[in-house]
């Protein structure tokens, strides 16, 4: 059974939402037959590629907030993380496109090493000094590498803006068609969705009720008859004149 | 809602298939909200890309079929194939690699030209003398071309064996996790299977079955809370701390 999950790196609830969901998912006993897949969302899409500002300056410039406001939300956030057990600097952090992120994402998502890169990606942004934004693709292969991504291989898709571009901008359409406008948002199955840092009990009733409604394939044929007109490894089969 | 098509361009049931089934979807009254995807499924993964024969010999080959039951086979799906309106070469037709035709097929998509082309495919394989696996690359430029798609991003595509590669892949592995041994395979809704090319009453049956039972996504969340902790295009929730 499948659950997607829109986030994006720069969303502070999507870290810790994932820790949350990951520990329901730990205890969860049909944990090996979930495939989790990260699909895109940009909370600021139209921010230009090294345009970067502080995080503080961003919330009180775009939101309207006071300086104590932003200060006092990034406290609350920082406790909210640390709670989770992950680390969360609430002083210093700066903001930028996440989009070149999104397309490494969908090409480790290839290499069946995306989980590994959006963890390295979140902790990178909330829980190191060093700028995500700024000489970031530099930083951005070295995380690939630390998920255990082809440093060349990354390089390129960074060098390349049309590369995963499309993957991209088709995650985001189907958030808007699923009704998410927040990340993040997680969907169960096609069937179920949370949206939000809901907590862990929350996950573990949805991966349940999920659970226990998903069903195989129900096969529709024509009354009577068992064999397809099909083709397969072993030949077409041949037509009933 | 979503019907997904897996089939191959060699595979004559699925030509046929996908005229019943285009006949049931034109007499559907929500067929405009329905998306077409068409999913990549090789009935010959191993054949080498340049490496072609003829039809009838594949099929006394591979199949072990004598000559005159392969011959009587196509003068069948030629007769099936006419009876959809399609048209179908009985003698004459050459078979080979697939591969790159579905690479193609995933690059169009990404365009929104995927119908478009799989139809010019089609009748390409099973309506024209010109082979559609000798010198292939400048035959399927043509074809991307009147399928609306740009000439010289075709090539670069077909260029490339890795481009679109693994996409190809990850639907055949999906094919297998859905159950489908052959084609076509017609997933509605990912709830219903429709196995082969069933008569057009079959798929209008599937269609309304398969709309009646769509469902928007249920949400689930924290009993007696409304709002949740997310982030979207005008900030973050703050903490209830």
């Amino acid at each position: 059974m499948r659950v997607e999950i829109w986030s994006d790196i720069a969303c502070p609830w999507c870290y810790v939402g994932k820790a949350r969901f990951e520990k329901a998912l730990g205890a969860f006993p049909h944990r090996d037959e979930i495939e989790v897949v990260h699909r895109s969302f940009e909370l600021d899409p139209h921010r230009a590629k090294g345009e970067t500002e502080s995080v503080l300056k961003m919330l009180t410039k775009k939101y309207g907030m006071s300086e104590a406001q932003a200060r006092a939300g990034e406290q609350n956030l920082g406790a909210q993380a640390a709670a989770e057990g992950l680390e969360y600097r609430t002083e210093g952090r700066d903001h930028g496109s996440t989009f070149d992120m999104h397309r490494l994402l969908h090409f480790a998502k290839e290499q069946g090493r995306q989980d590994e890169l959006i963890q390295v990606l979140y902790r990178a942004n909330f829980a190191e000094e060093r700028s995500l934004f700024v000489d970031a693709d530099a930083y951005l292969v070295e995380l690939a590498v630390a998920a255990g991504l082809d440093a060349d291989a990354a390089r390129e898709v960074l060098a390349d803006p049309s590369a995963y571009a499309d993957e991209v901008r088709a995650d985001e359409r189907e958030a808007a068609e699923l009704g998410a406008n927040g990340v993040p948002f997680f969907v169960l199955d096609r069937k179920y969705g949370v949206s939000g840092a809901q907590p862990a009990e929350v996950f573990a009733q949805a991966l349940e009720q999920a659970w226990d409604s998903h069903a195989p394939l129900r096969p529709i044929q024509q009354n009577g008859t068992d064999d397809a007109d099909a083709c397969g490894p072993d030949g077409c089969a041949v037509p009933q004149s």
